[in-house]
């Protein structure tokens, strides 16, 4: 089975992002590994990572983030064709109000089972839950766009996006929920494996009440 | 102007619902005001306020929700057509990723200028900001169920949804964000006077990093 | 009854400060009161009122200072006798480690009703909670120094601190609770008041768990 | 070297205390590791804790405690005379406002190196800060209770207390923060080391605004 894994380079000032640290930190049991580093940047992180997915096959996709202040790992459900940039991207754009793609659906629901993942990840004491929004900043921009590229290029291709907490280091004096980026790691791999494994995700409920 | 504002019925244990209390304390300025108490139930909210918009016209029709947690007033941005409760309704029932309308779009986006009302909210001093997701619970299904019926029974319907935080009352000894019920209901007048008077919203960021 | 009320200078690169803005916006009913802004300085904001204190007879003093982060007013139980400042005062003092008074007690505890005035808050719908800290910064530098000086120079005296959440401007984008600076100069009357009428605090449970 | 390690009995309507469970999960390095569990109860948590100081001898006691809702692994720096309990203890005890020693001061500060235990933990990728409360509930009363054991029965004994944030089965569906058990242990063990090969604590900034 072959998965490719994105991160993302640092923003807002950081000069690390969990998301690639941990990416290219795994260490695969039972799959080959592609690891791709994305640009904080809306319209090229698309562009990449459709050039990634034209240019050889993969079974899984699956893209993350960074999400400062979330104290676990969250396994995004649902994508949004809105662009709305508190801060600008590492280019300098900040497009507001503006759809990922133009005429694309209103939202994409995840392909990844994620439930399952969550309850893979809670049984190996890793904290996670399943999240309702990825914001509007890149990284719903990657998510969006990746099942845009799912659906319209790639029929068939499990994807989806994870949001993993800070590190310590990047939480350090600001009262931050963080996770050892070995931890981060971990659950990546057991994402992917679980991904890999479940045709059917679990009928548990993993809501929020808003 | 005949504006519609809707509240509900406490729940998951509690004695009161800051959304319905605001809403009846709003003092309406320059337009009608008609409140409904929505029962917290998947399915019979809807049911209720179908009927309400169906006996009599509206201007306006904005529904409000407790936000056990969050700081300020969001205004919501996107419905999801995804029931997945975390807890029982009111009635015990506890649907599990099943669509609020079998066969409707992934999502909806609110009626509302949100922005503007985030602005008139600020310049009086009170907390406000855009939201991007409404859980998945009763408020999410009530608001995905609003934007459907304006999409398919009430075209041309301003509609949309406000979660408020907890009253004071609520949030004691949990540690949690509060407003005054006075607050709120002040901060539901400047929506729905916002509301009225916006054609266009205004274009200034109001996203989330995730 | 005469009461002195000391708010603060901005700080941390704020241009406001809520306990100033909201010391200046109290309207006294059956007290007179005298505002005091103190600067955000080690050493400085307690000559100052160590020299206010020597000017004129108080009946009460209420020393009042920013918290951001906090959801509610919280009044303060214990002053430590520690500076440990994670940032430079606004002279760029940055002291570590250091008492705030040489050879004083480890600590003092509060001289007022602190629980009568939680109390007196929410029976005004106003969120309020007992807090164990005060932090290692210039509030708890003033707070030790206030209760050193009614130790020492102004025995029977009461006085005591009260942290105020930020104002609504402040908080903006920020995910942090904040509170109208209205409400802010409603609690801090309705906190004179009780503390003016209350001679034996309530004893009911303030605690916290950690 | 003999290191007293204590954590509590499960309180609060929880099946499990991360503090226990972390605490026999220990690998000791370079020390003899005795640990005990304490019961989560006013009055008979010191009476234990004393007899074990009693019968034997250590050259480092450290007590560990629960503290839902922290990000990190906190160090306490001081102890208040103080117990105020928000909730009944095991035994349904709940003192308000009585003080842990009669007659003793206000407050203890801590004979732990603080800081060099957090910078140990952060250059292993482990979350850490100093606290300046314990609270008022059991754990404060055993912090403050240690602190006087060692200065009245025990002069040169190094001693402190630790917070620890709950596991992830703990914070399951309540968005709180949470860390792995077998994480935990690791800093358990790092703190002991930390605190056994350091003589003179790090003079670096660890305090709070507020």
């Amino acid at each position: 089975m072959d998965v490719l894994l994105t991160g993302f380079d640092p923003f807002d000032g950081e000069d690390t992002n969990p998301s690639w640290d941990a990416a290219v930190a795994v260490k695969p049991t039972g799959y080959r590994l592609t690891t791709l580093r994305l640009p904080c940047a809306f319209g090229d992180s698309i562009a990449e990572l459709r050039e990634a997915l034209a240019t050889r096959y993969y079974d899984l996709v699956v893209s993350v983030g960074q999400a400062g202040g979330r104290t676990d790992f969250t396994l995004e459900r649902v994508a949004v064709n809105l662009d709305d940039a508190r801060i600008p991207d590492n280019t300098g754009a900040q497009p507001i109000d503006e759809p990922v793609v133009p005429g694309g659906p209103a939202a994409y629901f995840t392909g990844l089972p994620v439930k399952a993942c969550v309850a893979a990840l809670q049984a190996e004491d890793i904290p996670a839950s399943v999240s309702q929004t990825a914001g509007t900043f890149v990284c719903n921009h990657v998510f969006y766009g990746l099942m845009h590229l799912v659906t319209t290029e790639h029929p068939g291709l499990r994807a989806g996006f994870v949001h993993v907490p800070l590190s310590p280091a990047q939480a350090e004096g600001r009262d931050l929920p963080s996770l050892p980026v070995e931890t981060t790691a971990k659950a990546l791999d057991l994402i992917i494996r679980t991904s890999l494994s479940t045709s059917v995700d679990l009928r548990i409920t993993a809501g929020t009440l808003h």
